[in-house]
């Protein structure tokens, strides 16, 4: 029998959200016990609504709870540019979706699983960090006893402003909070994640799987793809998010480094910037092993692969 | 029949913070729906043990719940220089009292009470305004529902750093969410609560009242007396947090003025700053009623008559 | 013979710094050795051109240089709304003054006189530091030789914004590098500048004097106190400026502590704020003698004096 | 007859800067007015030394002028664990200098060279830009007659701090200065100069030249390269300042892009961060021509052609 990482996603579906949840669902290595949403790509009634559809379509049955709709500190910001007005723009999507919500708010879901976990619990957050700081500030003794943060946000450079990637500047208090708790980090930010970009010739591959999830992602990526283009100028759409859930897989993946980040949140213009220690010149502990590249050949296999387990 | 205010205190007692829980208590005007706890003055173990302690000595028979041990976004910062290493030095305590803590946290009592509410719920945060801040961010709808928040904090000058009073200092971030939450505010902050000076004559006025609780606030007093002049070179103990109170009982005992307060959560030298637009200086629109002046004799006439109320 | 203080007057003309220049020029226990400008109340063009009409008006006959016209960091900011258009409003001003101005710049001059000096030249800056500051900057070399630095500036309230006064604002960077530099200050801030309001009465006194000097000085302070009233709601016009030299002829005019003054260059709502530690929070080394309080009959004696001895 | 580039050399020599005096000597598009000096690597004494030492050894005449021994807000800053004692530790160097150094501030060489100037002059700091800075605020006037600021400093990483460079670390607010002025800028950062690394094949091509000057230049890299690997664990020796020079004699050597740079002075973390908008987010106008990729062979060639022309 296979050893599973048990996982809560943390999220705000967002096209590499879905992604990111079909491949966890469609590998045994990855247990998933919840679902948690947060406001990001947009409010996070959306991305519950989302997280739901995307559940229903892969047929995926675990506790949704809804999350924080704001930052902890800053106003709302959203990113509708991006992922469109649902935040999910491109495929068909169920009006209405079976799968329920749970009463209980994700920031206690996270408590609660966590405190009743033996310390073998994984977050992986692939939106702004809210949930994540607001549950290790309500209650700072899941702290220890998280077994790894495994996330997507960062980077040496950004995409929402020349310092910042939108996750971290979202909520970079929230940010600031998680990377100075302790708990290990595994991070896959831009540098990375740039590097996990669908071509057309990706797409195409998914596409000849034919069953409905790889329609699904097909149309996701498509959409995807095109705002890429047109936001960014980019020749194919990141699916930044996967990359999380794909180091839990098969790490071998990822070529990582153990390094200090910081969060900078008094900046005027590098407000939400991780500031990674690539040199190493501030002679602190590293606190994040830092993803920096990622093998293509079994990155897209893993894709693959996850998508062809879907039935027709 | 009275019209009674229906408060939740969050507090962090602390000294001050259990004159003002006698005071509310006394008094029929106010309806004290809930204790909340928050770390501040001592850790929030600590706060909440003395708010039980209080509730026996006083017999308040309300939910007591624990909040948050620790700012949002900084490292935790404690007082005990002020308080002792209890946070309520001086008196005889119970070690184990009678009054029980609820199993739910503050934050979610908060937003479960605001929520059921007709929109008539005052907070009266005396200690830092992580727990009010947390639920805001937690639930956003109590925001529209919360009657007023009255609260002690802040004021021109600092005591904690020169521009930073303690309260807000502990947690500034917080209090940035709840500054800017568009709730009306009246804040009390060094520039009243330092003319709430209770002095050996006051001590002695209280003293002659002679029933176990106004003996316990002379106790207190004493020993909160001592350490301001030890550590600030004062000749009195302010009861900074039962000036909140005492507004909302009577009030006409301050002076107070419609002004800007925004709260520097950025500043090298400043942090935790609340900047008073006195001078109506920056054009923007008040945000908070604020405090200048007390009448001594009525603050002190309410105090002692409070403290009458209780049996011998 | 009277043992004399010798200055160099940095200013920005400006109605108080006129009347202090007037002060200076009258009492034989001040060696005026220059005046130097620096843009502040309004560009340096204009704080020029008046110094040298105030240099005319009293008959002093020193050098003029003219100085910064910019903060060292941020965007010029000028306070017409206070002073006037030319800087000067109010009286009658000679067009062209026959007073010149020098060649050399006013940071050069600084740097000349200081380095020329047996350590017993004052500055008295009055304006924005910006000029002290580049000195300074330019060559470090005078920071040791600079007798004292006696300014106008700070408190511990703001007058521009909630948290600073208009000098510290408009340079907060250049008033680093003159409260980090070691060399002693005298600060008169808002708190004791505010108490230095020219009343009615006071006006009238200086009208019976009845020379050409003090004559400009009742036009100068009857358009202050104008401004004064529609800008802050000031009964009196506060003569900022002359507590320096004010100071300098007399120090038992004021009362004063030695505190510990840091200057805020990072806030968000707090830039520009000298935080006066009068708590002695901070434990660090007071680098400030900071005036509190002033008598008032000496003052006004003391300019009352100063105006008679001008020829009629 | 060759077009030539008017320029001053403001520089902390420091190895990198000897080497671009070297390269721009040689060069007939380039015609040097000046050599300013300010402290970077080491302290204004030791780079006016060193620039003193480069001339005599190359045969330069021109004025030397020593500038600012610090920034214009923050402390003194220096990197002699990159530079050596000496700031030019390696080749023997002679101890007094027959060149002079003259009598006039760097700051003031500067103005009176551009306000002489037909628009046409071009500065070229390789160091802190402390003097730019400095000459921008004591003479605006001189701003719109810069032809030109081609400088060494920033990049989209860092070397100093994880964020920041060291010329713009050791002096943020200058960068700001120079940065918000609208001189047109030519920025070579870290991405660029980093890809000039000279490696042993590099050293063996310049040894085999064989004259004074390829022979200082020898001794030179042979100790940077020797530091590089134990601070920074690089296997060549950057010629970061080269570069500017490089760019001027022959822009096609490098990939240039235009882009909106903004200093970050505020943050926690990333103070001194050149924040370069590669992805256009910022939506603000470009203020500078950001160098991305050199051509090694050109650039190689280049300095090679330059050392070939100094005498046996």
């Amino acid at each position: 029998m296979v050893e599973q990482r048990r996982v809560i996603l943390d999220c705000d579906p967002g096209h590499d959200d879905a992604i990111s949840m079909i491949l966890a669902h469609a590998n045994d290595k990855i247990k998933i016990e919840a679902v948690t949403t947060v406001a990001g790509n947009v409010e996070v009634d959306k991305t519950t609504l989302n997280a739901r559809r995307v559940c229903d379509i892969i047929g995926l049955d675990v506790p949704v709870a809804q999350g924080s709709n704001r930052p902890m500190v800053r106003e709302t910001q959203i990113a509708e540019s991006i992922h469109g007005d649902s935040g999910l723009d491109g495929p068909n999507l169920p009006d209405v979706p079976d799968t329920p919500v749970v009463e209980q708010h994700a920031v206690d879901l996270i408590i609660e699983k966590v405190m009743a976990s033996d310390d073998d619990l994984t977050l992986v957050p692939t939106g702004p960090l809210t949930n994540i700081a607001m549950a290790m500030v309500k209650e700072p003794k899941i702290v220890p006893k998280i077994q790894e943060i495994v996330l997507m946000g960062g980077g040496t450079f950004g995409n929402w402003t020349p310092a910042a990637e939108f996750n971290i500047w979202v909520d970079a208090e929230a940010a600031k909070v998680v990377y100075e708790s302790g708990v290990p980090i595994a991070m896959f930010g831009l540098d990375v994640t740039h590097e996990a970009q669908a071509t057309d010739e990706t797409i195409d591959r998914f596409a000849a799987i034919d069953n409905p999830v790889s329609e699904f992602v097909v149309d996701l990526l498509r959409f995807f793809k095109k705002t890429y283009k047109e936001v960014f100028g980019f020749d194919g759409a990141p699916i930044h998010d996967a990359c999380t859930v794909a180091y839990l897989i098969d790490p071998s993946i990822f070529d990582t480094v153990d390094v200090r980040v910081d969060i900078e949140t008094k900046g005027e213009f590098a407000y939400g910037m991780t500031c990674v220690d690539l040199l190493a010149v501030t002679g602190r502990e590293p606190n994040v092993k830092f993803a920096r590249d990622l093998n293509q050949e079994k990155f897209w296999g893993l894709l693959s692969d996850a998508l062809a387990t879907y039935s027709k």
